[in-house]
């Protein structure tokens, strides 16, 4: 069987992070975590779908892979799911294909759920409905007494809801002809091609069975989505402490941990697992880290904490709170600076995306900074705001929108200087140095 | 014999601090530690005078007490002491009568000299004179070579001073009947009625007595009397730490202290007693809480510095700098947010009260904060500044002047963004790192 | 021999730090440092020459040493080197004469070194030739194949230097009367008199013999060669801690350090040589000292971190970044105030001099402070700034240019407030406070 995974997409809602294929988790980028995943599930006979801005780099990795990858550009993204398939269609030849879109981090269990109920051999296409116990805004499955599933509602209003089923794209499609023949002729003018061509494929008479599927399951689509992913992958990854690591005495680390080699870590610190900390990086004397993925070659430095937050490569901290913050590669916090993470009337935080401000759903969220970023001393980062890629802010400012990528941001300061009448007097010191 | 409270005053002084009747110290309302003090020293029969606006509380706490209390309400707060006495007429019920306003607190033998001394039975009245060995600016007895009133001199200039003796009013008179006539027929266009009326019981031939008390006394009357009470009040308590508590073996508490319940104590973190932390509250890594009221469910974070302070209940911190400040209930401070306490010429520090500025005899004084406060990041107060309760104030900004209740205050911040036209180099970061 | 120390300059490219010549290091006045090398390399007959500015300072120091020391007004400063030496005539008394300037720090080899040469006797003069290794923009002495000297060239452009030499003012006369007269007759439109006189000599047949020198030598001319000189003066010092120290059990102390007497430091310190720590001073909790010169009386307070700088006597700080910078006498940083040591473009840092910007060649360079300052809470200091002595800097600015000396520099700020349209509700603290 061929494992078709959509990965052309451009990540938009991401920015000013880049594509959420190549973000790096516990030191490997999270396309990689996909495919290791699909191999232990048994698939490793993939076509890659990607998009001109990332298909180099899915051709790199793919390189470095003991699995049998062809990697397939899909030039129209505007033709989603549809698209893809089709940009994939030689290579699929006809075989049965399974379609994941790596948009979704579930378990290894999902795709042996799918396969199982294949095996049944009772249907002609089998998609993957994830459980929810509370209203989610997504495609939900209408299924008939056998499993059957009638159609695919689109975001119903909260309460019609068909069922407690959501779409998940795990599709398997025994007769991939017929998918792609359907695809063909299908017309839509909204962003449901592949959707609208299901739907005519179950009218003409098609049997498609739901498989229920109640694991882990998270779309990776905003930046506050990263630190699930992370704590996800965490969790099942082996714990401990690695080579070359120089930790002081009276540092604290406790809770779990996966510490990398040739990590230093200075007197006082605290490490308060869940913590990833890359290789090379270093936590300076009474830095606090907690709940966080700290990429490799940091440095948190002195006096910083850092709380459930992800920091890729390469970010350097100084006395800073950084909190429920995504912090991307090469990126400098002047000491003093920080992260606001909670509104003062403790409301949900929102995030801009378009003209659009769409709610967190989280009332601590703090800053989500690109690529190749300088942050000055003293500034304050208003909750939920973006510095895009390749900018600079400036010292003493507060930062209360977004700044675009390749910016230089900083502040207005009047300073009035007249002539000092007063004389500093040291006189009391002796005093108050002995109440110290 | 009856003891009459006057708890009606409404603390206006204290503001935006509320009803100082009710401010707690160590768990308990001011009113109660005086209420058990009374009663310590067989003082158990007890009228509460209190106003319209602590009347309900007054009397709910009195329930909570095994003593004798009957409250009376006040209702022209404008008579002062003459009207807080007159509204408990039928309470006193001729009897005798001791007189003590809530604004001050002593020590319990005062009460003793003061039974001890009418016990004597050679006078009518008797009056606390406490000795000061400084100007204070309050009324002064004048008093005869056998220890009788002449009369009280209300604010006499520095220097001019009859005696050493200030008037405390814990005031015990014999014939209350005779005291409540005076009272009824007093005139004055100021607000020493009470005053007017003893002076006229003198020349009338009463006999009053001045009982010198050389214990701790300190009026509560400005917020920077508060730590003062705190001191006065922990010093007499039973030092320990609580059940429950969780403390890091790395933490250091030191000098004397009272931590409650539940107490969390986080590594690296250092209690510098005299400290009280109430129940449920937290002190996170790194902290330093020296000589402080801590209330209960306070969480004192990360790197924050709480010094010579009083903190209500439900207090929040995080890499803040506290010192010589009064902060009231369910108060919380963003990261980097700082109460200067110092002027920079060192002078002492001003206090705004109505349109004067009064002079609080202090070096270091930092904030008055009411309740219901919520602060934003690296925001800055100077000294002797007041916000007042249910206000935000927002991030990055001086706070040079007081802030009215129910505000929203923040910053006007001017940001320029202009393309950046430098790089992110981290080309130096490997040599860097090596010096960390 | 008579040693003429050229000691009469007024620092001015060191503003606002004072006299270099009685800046202190470790406790010791530079002069003084200077004096007693001379005096271990045999040379204890010497003339200081100093200015109007200096002059009583001279000589009250001269006063505590046991060396025969003559201190000399040059009344005009602009004559430079040869206006010094022909103030020191009648001292000099024509007998040899070793010249050094004050604003030079070399090993005492050097003074041996030119010593043992002259004993050689084969030339009229000795001139200390310093071996560099790339371009320094001073003078270059062009010798012959005999090691005589031809002429000093003044900064020749990089890659047309005439050798690897540079001109070091410590040259030995014997015929200090030929080197008068010169002096006195010589013209010159350029602060080079002397060096004219020189040259003069060598045409007129004089032999001057360079001798070569490849030990320390530092100049001590702007605020960046301080850390310099400090490094050198300590790392030839005694290491160790003094009496009467109060050293908290979990304080780290690491790597060289000299800490003096009554020094104490506190829970959680980390002092981490090469450190020198004045008697007297507190290193308060949990700061961090590195690679510093720390005065005495200083209070390095509560989560400060000084990293390679310079602080002079009675320096507070208080959870401050204090970096790369050179802090004069009597200094208190309020809370959360930064020094900027690092540019965002991560260029080499510029200091003003004049209406020039010069390159510290550093790119990491913090501020240089002045004496009598006080600096209020929250404020940041760009890279290379200057703040003038007897000067107040306000609470939250951002200081991005210097600020002259007794000046009062405070920010404007706007401060909007209205009616606050929401409360501070306290409901999710039970579970925020869960998860500390």
């Amino acid at each position: 069987m061929k494992v078709l995974i959509l990965a052309a997409g451009r990540s938009k809602r991401m920015n000013p992070i880049k594509d959420k294929n190549f973000l790096n988790f516990l030191g490997k980028p999270l396309i990689k975590w996909q495919l290791e995943m699909l191999k232990e599930a048994g698939l490793d006979d993939v076509i890659l779908v990607g998009g001109k801005h990332n298909l180099d780099d899915l051709i790199d990795l793919t390189q470095t892979l003991k699995m049998d990858i062809e990697v397939v550009e899909q030039k129209d993204l505007n033709k989603g799911m549809c698209g893809a398939i089709l940009a994939a269609k030689d290579k699929i030849n006809k075989e049965e294909v399974l379609i994941f879109s790596s948009n979704d981090v579930v378990d290894k269990s999902a795709f042996e759920l799918i396969q199982d109920a294949a095996a049944r051999g009772d249907a002609d296409s089998y998609i993957l409905g994830k459980k929810v116990v509370e209203y989610f805004p997504g495609g939900y499955l209408e299924v008939n007494e056998k499993g059957l599933i009638r159609r695919i509602v689109e975001k119903p209003a909260p309460g019609t809801e068909p069922g407690d089923m959501v779409n998940l794209v795990i599709h398997l499609h025994k007769n991939s002809e017929g998918l792609i023949t359907a695809l063909e002729s299908v017309k839509s003018k909204k962003d449901d091609l592949y959707e609208v061509a299901l739907d005519n494929l179950i009218k003409s008479g098609m049997k498609m069975k739901a498989v229920s599927y109640e694991g882990f399951w998270q779309p990776i689509k905003y930046p506050w989505h990263i630190h699930k992913i992370f704590r996800y992958l965490f969790d099942k990854s082996n714990k401990g402490i690695g080579r070359f690591t120089d930790i002081a005495d009276d540092a604290t680390i406790k809770g779990e941990v996966i510490i990398g080699n040739y990590v230093r870590i200075f007197e006082g610190a605290v490490v308060n697992g869940p913590v990833y900390v890359g290789d090379y990086s270093v936590i300076a004397n009474n830095a606090l880290v907690r709940n966080c993925h700290i990429g490799q070659d940091c440095v948190i430095g002195y006096c910083s904490e850092i709380a459930r937050s992800y920091l890729g490569n390469d970010v350097w901290s100084h006395t800073n709170y950084i909190g429920d913050s995504v912090i991307g590669n090469n990126v400098s916090f002047g000491a003093g600076s920080v992260t606001g993470n909670l509104r003062l009337d403790e409301y949900n935080v929102l995030f801009k995306y378009g003209n659009e401000k769409i709610d967190t759903g989280l009332k601590k969220f703090g800053l989500v900074c690109g690529d190749n970023v300088r942050i000055g001393v003293n500034t304050s980062f208003m909750p939920g705001v973006k510095i895009g890629s390749d900018s600079f802010i400036g010292a003493g400012v507060v930062i209360g929108k977004d700044v675009p990528e390749n910016s230089y941001a900083r502040g207005k300061f009047e300073l009035k200087i007249s002539k000092n009448r007063s004389t500093a007097d040291k006189s009391d010191r002796e005093e108050l140095k002995k109440k110290l």
